[in-house]
């Protein structure tokens, strides 16, 4: 793990880093030391590891929590080059979506390439950052929306280190064996009036966890228009169950 | 309005009166004086004014927030006599229910009696409470699950003094124009497992609402099994929108 830059502002200390050819960013409250809570968050598609809605989360995390969060790119976005199989899955899904045709086989492609690639990352990732003297290995928690939600559900059900998650704008196209293999508390994000995700296959996915303690928080709006209030709700979920 | 008896305890002082013939409770903050936020509680079948959820809850209002709450007895409930159509329809649901026989018509005879009765006992109520000194012509806020919900639909949907509802536990098994007709936030309260509120119809009512802020929260459990932390999130909601 090598870090290429620091800044700290705000009492927000802010380290990019690459791991082999990973490229992240950890937050971290400014002169912190000793094992705390962490979050990893996945970025939505196209956006990228400082996108704004994580940036803000981020800082949250670190200076209401005392958290430290990991963000990373996924493959084919921010600093990372392209790669060829997610860009023709990617590319692909937003043209059968846009022409309303069948997403099931490539979602099926997406989420063998998940497991293949993407959850053995943010496994390393999760090793290296816990390596370090001012974030320990505490226990972890997981946030991600929309294609932070499709990496996620693998992430968290193969990942015992990771206790809660808050997932979200992710439905269950087609039958989704690692949500059933999730048994931590999950707090669940949808829009009612999502056009990406059919109100069906997101309450399906809800369904599927089988987690003892899991919590749907609906709202109206369509797929990125997620209420401000439920940022609190996350905060005091991670605290729940974190801190 | 008569007031039959005034105790306190912990800085809350609770207040018995009787409206007419409706018995009802007022809880405020010691030494209140001036206007506040007012919530109106409606008890859950065969419960009463200060059931254990009823009571607990508003004294968290109270000491949290600094509202004053009222809570009345249902017709056949608590100290009010048997009123014979209301156990008439009670009594024959739950003969229905437990035979999974079809509910609709008793629903709508329901539903004709709230409106008739139930909905302008609240109003002149809610009108009386108001004009103590302690309380005065702040925002209201109603919350109410299960007998509290089918009362609340209604009552909230006739009343422009209520600019905020915690409902749940009820559904739309006939449909429901009075939903159609509240546009103040909601914060809805699901059990995913509820044995007496089939999944699609508690889904059907949150859909019903025509709030622009309206936020369902789910969670594993039968309909007595409301989760605590959500106790949490009612109290935040009420002070967002009240406060």
């Amino acid at each position: 793990m090598r870090f290429t830059s620091q800044t700290s502002s705000d009492a927000i200390v802010e380290q990019l880093f690459l791991l082999g050819d990973i490229p992240g960013v950890l937050w971290s409250p400014q002169g912190a030391d000793g094992t705390r809570p962490l979050i990893a968050m996945g970025h939505g598609g196209g956006e990228h590891k400082k996108a704004p809605d994580v940036t803000d989360l981020a800082h949250r995390f670190v200076t209401e929590c005392g958290f430290a969060v990991v963000a990373i790119d996924a493959p084919s976005h921010g600093d990372r080059p392209d790669h060829e199989e997610f860009t023709r899955i990617a590319t692909e899904y937003e043209a059968r979506l846009d022409a309303a045709e069948e997403l099931a086989p490539l979602i099926a492609d997406f989420q063998a390439l998940v497991g293949r690639q993407i959850v053995p990352e943010w496994q390393r990732v999760l090793t290296a950052v816990q390596k370090l003297g001012h974030v320990g290995t505490g226990p972890i928690g997981y946030w991600g929306v929309s294609l932070g939600c499709v990496i996620g559900v693998p992430l968290t059900a193969a990942e015992p280190r990771i206790r809660a998650a808050v997932l979200g704008l992710g439905g269950a196209e087609v039958p989704c064996e690692a949500a059933a293999r999730i048994t931590v508390p999950v707090e669940f994000l949808m829009q009612w009036d999502d056009e990406r995700v059919p109100r069906a296959q997101s309450l399906a996915l809800f369904d599927a966890f089988a987690s003892t303690e899991k919590t749907l928080h609906a709202n109206p709006g369509k797929h990125g228009g997620v209420p401000a209030f439920e940022t609190d709700s996350t905060l005091r979920f991670f605290e729940r169950h974190l801190g």
